[in-house]
């Protein structure tokens, strides 16, 4: 029973079965193709707002794309200090955006505090041309410890945002259990709480890999394009990464499997809370747990066949991550495992 | 009939075939997985070595990734001034190297002159630190005028390579075309012939998106992983990626599609010439033809239904591309497009 | 008699003294200081006009920094082939850019060709992103021939800068040369000919490292201070570069000693011309000549203790460089030597 | 009364009288001349060894050159979080090694803590490619807590880069106050201590723009030459640069400036301890003091004349720094300032 990661997990069959319908004949490349028009639409519809798409094939390219837009070579980009994009993303944002900062920013449960955010933003303005200058916040919604950012836990970093004339991202590499949980629509967890660019991953939701930049503000998503080209992420048969997101969006797919993978967490949350030795720290808005698991037990869960992460945020913590594939009865005998003395 | 682009093509059965047996349950991401160490493995049966793979999703990430292990970031990389590195690939190869300077050279039909070349390297090292410092040559096999290096071609440039103590790179977006056209080995045509890396393509021969970087340098491949990972190339769900490179390699049916497309190739080739109009300056190895056609003809045969390029290297070059989905049937009906007075 | 380089010359007496004139007391650092506003206001006023003043101490600093904010990464930057921008500044301009490419054009006398200029902007635009984006040109005045550019010579450029939105700039290691010599206004040379940005440099004309960016566009000048910053070029005890700029720009010396050199370059200019066997292929516009001298003549000069460079723009080719400091009896023996017959 | 940086002081009188003697007659460019050679041969003497020197104008650009030799572009850097290299040198880092990150590490009076080093370095190095490679440590001496690390200071730093394979680099924008202070050898101080390469700075004690690289690994140092260039750290008229270094070695110049501007920082130390609001939280090794100042005090010294910095690091926490060019009387005055009761 495998819960180390939700990018373990295969494609969902409708994507497979997209690429062979793709599969006719020619069709212009790097983009021209109508499947690329057509799921570039599909997306501007799910945000209720014209918006620029471009495809990528993994979340690092996305975020790092972004950033390169987002913020100047000489800019600082605050995020949560166990985000993603600065501890699991080696040094691509470094890379793409031609030297800009990250700053780590310390929070609660994976939620920057704003108002440490604020001060290290103060004190780098004040410093002129000595410090990166103030550039971007990143903001990870699924966070990096599972919970769900709502419109309302936006503002204030959308506050710091115009205070300092920054730009404002969501790494969204789980962004439809974040729709799910927060039951906000997508342009309210996005542009109309005052994102300025998403980094929309349906990789881990269905897609073999299926990634795009979103971007709410036209005036950023110029030459883009040019950026995508020069990192080598623009594909020839574009049609092939076009079909998975058609494939995805169609009939709300996305948000189905979404909504799958949470209720199997939250189903395995209950038999994690039931354990009088397991503690939960952070809350299980979306499909992780992190379950605070005695070492005996680690070993124990193991030998019974189940597979996770131990994650070095805390002493003894793991991690359980479901899926849109995560078959219910593995849940159940999972729970099973855990409630079990032996 | 589209002659425009090998990279307009769909993907071949297989392939699709291999995603769906790649999607069985679940595996270790970002290269972990079994499929990937066979693929590499395979890989490496093909090259009869001992070589580094890393495979990526397009061609210009596999180039621009390579020059990056191959040159300094001060460095010069050397090219036919046609080439697809130097004219297709935006600046990826400044971004991802740090900065190295792409110096073109003249050259007949894609290949550069060896002794312009080697001018060029031998003012740029009398210049000290004042320019920048011969690096690392790029060749193309197939070439961007559909011409193929043999290893007897290949030797002035390694022996150049030797002199200066540079780096010697192939671009191999059709290398399956240029093994079947020069009847060499791929070992032969590669690291036996001096070449220390090679941008291996498949996607114009029938995969999705399946490029790698071959090293045959042990020394040069250390910490490459580091560089895919941080351009953001490095898949999570690696095993449809490796699925793509074992169906295509499995009983040389990456051989056998470039046969046919370079088959293809010759017999339209022969309907070219025997039109008194049209020439064809360079000649045709493989699977790309650039026939000189006059503007008239031009426009007739676009009014029959043949779709091509027209070409900017000289004035009323067209170039039209076969692959391994090629119709025989639209060959023959081309041939007839052509020969037809009206 | 050293020809070789205005640049092997020493340094104006009245720099030093202005060094020691600073050397009072305690001073604001990092360009904070009176004699870095100073400085400031005295380049504005030599262009009347506000600009934004930037100083370095190299001119490879200024060409790369200036072409940083003049051209996004993935631009294209038109110089003529043997513009030092090109050919002797490494890859500054990719570092410094983050990967722009530099594209060499042709042309006779140091001047690119606008026709040929042209036709590759036009072939880079239509290939959209797959080709670098036309970014900026970059014209030497005093070119790498020692030719000089009137404001109406400009004037094609600055037409091709307007029709495919591009900025112009001005690589000025020669600018004051360049002013003597052409009898227009700094203004009339730069600004109100379509220049955006100039690299003014004063190092080669008395000062010790006296290097400036002054952006005519206030907007392409926003956040270039954090550009110098961090490619290490701020001082902190920047009065002592300011002090060279009041030194040389004080009564016009930087004028007078521009056009002592021109002066020294037509004199020496003369005795070549006298010579039956010694050719001047381009035109002595400043201080700058490139005498073709036949081998056996070289050699004869050397004996006699002339020291030039050997040019590599065409065979025999030599260059002589005078300066502020140049001799005029050290010409007067030039020419002997020159015009002797042993 | 200017205590707020040894950068604000003004210049040596040698220094400027050096200018003047090198400022005869022509000179070989670009660090081809005598007084390069003479000075980096000075140089290698103070290390008693053999080491490759390069000379530059500011700490910024000596700091990120060298860490673009000592770290791989996906390397990650450790220091002090308060180190300069950090928070007053923007992304110079980020920019000239091709997107390294920075790491900041907490630790006592200017000392990162090597426990946490050592935690993050084994984090990371789990992490694999997912996470910034350990590249390089940096250590401040003196720091920017104005603390001194003796040889013994710096063992389990080396033995850290031994663990890790990390380069250790030493800035020494104060290095001449911090052989002082820790009465070692700059030898023991340095390359017997395990550091690799050393930012050697004397524009802060007499200099007008005097820093340079000193590698003491023969390996590390091969293609600086190129690094230095392309950053447009090369000056053409080089002598002026080194006459600086000369005036500063010679009779160790440098350091009886730093143990005057040492003594005068114990001196006034005295005085600020003696005072019974005040207190000094970090021990003055060198010749900075970070006095600890309740705001009504704070006031009245500013009143009185006393000019210095507030220091972000702790709440009233103040900086002042003495020089070289300190007067014993400012500091009497000053030690009398502090005593008034009004």
């Amino acid at each position: 029973m495998n819960f180390v990661s939700d990018n373990q997990a295969g494609v969902h069959e409708s994507v497979l079965a997209a690429l062979e319908e793709a599969n006719s004949g020619s069709s212009p490349g790097y983009g021209e193709d109508k499947l690329t028009a057509a799921a570039e639409k599909s997306v501007s519809a799910v945000f209720e707002t014209d918006c620029d798409v471009f495809f990528v094939t993994t979340g690092t390219a996305a975020n790092a794309l972004a950033m390169s837009a987002l913020c100047p070579p000489w800019g600082a980009i605050y995020c949560h200090e166990g985000a993603h994009i600065q501890n699991d993303e080696n040094t691509a944002v470094e890379l793409l955006t031609g030297g800009a900062r990250m700053v780590p920013i310390a929070g609660e449960a994976g939620k920057p505090d704003p108002q440490l955010m604020r001060a290290h933003m103060t004190t780098a303005t004040i410093h002129g041309v000595h410090n990166a200058r103030p550039g971007a916040i990143s903001l990870s919604n699924v966070s990096e410890s599972g919970t769900v950012f709502s419109p309302e836990d936006i503002a204030p970093y959308s506050a710091l945002a115009d205070e300092f004339r920054l730009t404002l991202h969501m790494d969204g590499a789980r962004f439809a259990n974040a729709v799910v949980a927060s039951e906000a629509s997508p342009a309210d967890l996005t542009w109309r709480s005052g994102i300025d660019c998403l980094s929309f991953g349906l990789t881990k939701n269905g897609g073999i890999a299926a990634e795009a930049v979103v971007m709410f503000d036209q005036a950023m998503a110029e030459q883009f394009a040019f950026r995508r080209k020069r990192a080598g992420h623009l594909w020839s048969k574009q049609r092939f990464l076009a079909a998975q997101w058609l494939a995805l969006l169609k009939n709300d797919l996305w948000l189905s499997n979404a909504r799958h993978a949470n209720a199997m967490a939250h189903r395995l949350a209950a038999g994690f809370k039931a354990h009088p030795c397991i503690e939960l720290p952070w809350p299980v808005d979306a499909n992780e747990l992190f379950p605070v698991v005695p070492d005996h037990l680690r070993e124990r869960f193991r030998e019974a066949g189940l597979e996770f992460y131990d994650w070095p945020a805390q002493s003894d913590m793991t991690r359980f991550v479901t899926h849109f594939a995560t078959d219910p009865e593995d849940i159940e005998r999972a729970i099973e495992i855990i409630a079990s003395k032996k």
